[in-house]
């Protein structure tokens, strides 16, 4: 019965944009709701495919696209534990459909997961040039990838794969910054840039 | 014919994220890719809503808009003739269901117009005041009002009426760069900054 | 001896650029190097100009401005005792010349100063138009005054007292993000916004 | 008798951050007024060094230079002719005393200038590694090398150079905007973003 007033209080129908401080997260792990939505949109979702997110985090993501993709599949990928609990709330707390919560390292553990429309790449643990190759094994011609990069060496590592693999890659950099809705005065506080990299398999 | 193919190619299902060289515009007059889906997110649409899309411009934020409200109501209203052919042409090719448009100078023809959950004001034709006091009178409590600014003028006089109004402001600002896709090199290339306004009614 | 070696170790010459670890300082209440030299040099200084440098902070503007004014004179305002402690700190760490440390509450403190040929407002503790008052009368023709705002509210308030009395104003906002020289990767931290004001009397 | 008169109409003592159109120059090619204060800023500049100005453009980074360096020396390297004659231009109309106009490609005409203390490289003419190798060569310890890059692929090139080289490096991105000041709204107006890299030989 809570849970069913829970699901009714948060049941977003097809909002776009949730707040950050509605996930359930370790605060430094999730990606800001700005730079949230522009991912999503350069992951250019269509309703039926299926989304890999790999290094999920929070889930915030996985539970965005979740909306977009009503009859897709989603597929979180996340190898710490205590993230994964933190997803399994966010996933409840939000009545999402089609989000499936994978454990293990990539890229060993998507070896199961069917083949993706696109893939999401938001944390690698430091095998990212492997996880790549999965994906782009795995991925079809006018697959896309979409990384968020917060690093130079990310940065560099993922145009240096894309560019031996022969994809079309944009890369957006955005700044932002917000002022706090409840504060006398109005002082903009700047989040860390992003790098989010597009990527077509041609 | 043509047009059902062409709607047909250009069917995006529940695609965000719409390239801006996918909308016949004046060139300048369009919310660019990145700033629109933020500007979505910000209007938390529910897929019920009515929105007023104030100073449309190429009916990029409406036509995006469309997907997010499948039982919702969205009025593009722009005075400019030039830009409204602009629109026409735009809905056309995306197909959109729900969205009217509004020919006029605001906030005079806003008054014929059923009461908004959501109000956009991407220009205001040097009438923003007015077109704030009418979008106050008609917004319920709990409505949002979001704004994008890209001059200090519009910024200080936005903040300056939802103050007076008791209105609950966030102020956002984007900073966006990108590569271009088919270029030997990767030069990041500016947008102009736009600050997003969100205010909510209390 | 001992200070005699310090002044070696630390003389800089015509150095532009301090670190800012190398200012005595509460951390936030340091202008941080980029937005130091770019207000430097938005302040357009004469080698014998005489500077107000009120809402000193740390005093950084006031040592930095000392190699580029050999022949002129910095009054560094500061209200707070705790900050004027770091000054007189950093007044004598960098071995400035032409630096005098002025204590109380501006505009008030600012009666006894000669008239000044730039002014730089750090922070105005709470009396911007006060302050803006007093510096509008005391300076010449062709005198300029430069603000680092951080919250919308100067930026505003600064913008206002400017066009009022005629003054003619650019605004220039700078977003930095720097990567750690000493961290096994290079990921980009942010400053906060600012915004630099240069309001040029007629 | 004009030049003397021009000279002194000009003469800006120890001015720092000289406006953008007081250079003669191909508009493109001129490091914008924020990012070059800030660029000398990172040279870390003592009064008797040496300086290399690499791929001079307009010769802006050598003229503000100029000031700092009143017991130095700085080489401005340009290889095309028609930047070449907008830097003599300039030279002459900021009496500058210690620059010194060398023309050819780098890295062949840097063998027989003296070994520098500090080097700037703003273009390359796609020899950057080469250039780089003899900048390093020639360096003594403490040395630093500053860059300014404006794609990616300088950006990554430069950081791998200076990883295998053992450097110390900071990387820096900067992103301005400004209003114009002779508007009736101020709208700002964004440049493209640089990345500043500093790289100090260990």
């Amino acid at each position: 019965l809570v849970k069913q007033f829970e699901g009714e209080s948060r049941d977003r129908g097809s909002w776009l944009g949730i707040p950050d401080d509605e996930f359930a997260t370790v605060k430094k792990l999730i990606t800001k709701e700005e730079v949230r939505v522009v991912t999503l949109a350069k992951l250019r979702l269509r309703h039926d495919m299926v989304l890999w997110d790999i290094g999920a985090g929070s889930g915030s993501i996985s539970i965005e696209a979740d909306h977009l993709l009503p009859n897709g599949k989603i597929f979180a990928v996340e190898r710490n534990a205590e993230c994964r609990a933190f997803i399994k709330q966010n996933l409840q707390a939000f009545n999402t459909r089609n989000v499936h919560l994978v454990e293990g390292d990539a890229p060993e553990c998507l070896e199961d997961l069917p083949d993706p429309d696109r893939v999401f790449i938001g944390g690698s643990g430091g095998h990212l040039w492997e996880i790549l190759e999965v994906a782009d094994r795995r991925l079809p011609a006018d697959g896309r990838i979409v990384l968020n990069a917060i690093t130079l060496d990310t940065l560099t590592a993922a145009n240096e794969f894309f560019a031996n693999a022969g994809y079309r890659v944009e890369v957006v950099t955005i700044n932002v910054a917000r002022t706090r809705p409840l504060t006398d005065y109005k002082m903009f506080e700047a989040y860390n840039p992003v790098y989010i990299i597009s990527a077509d398999k041609q």
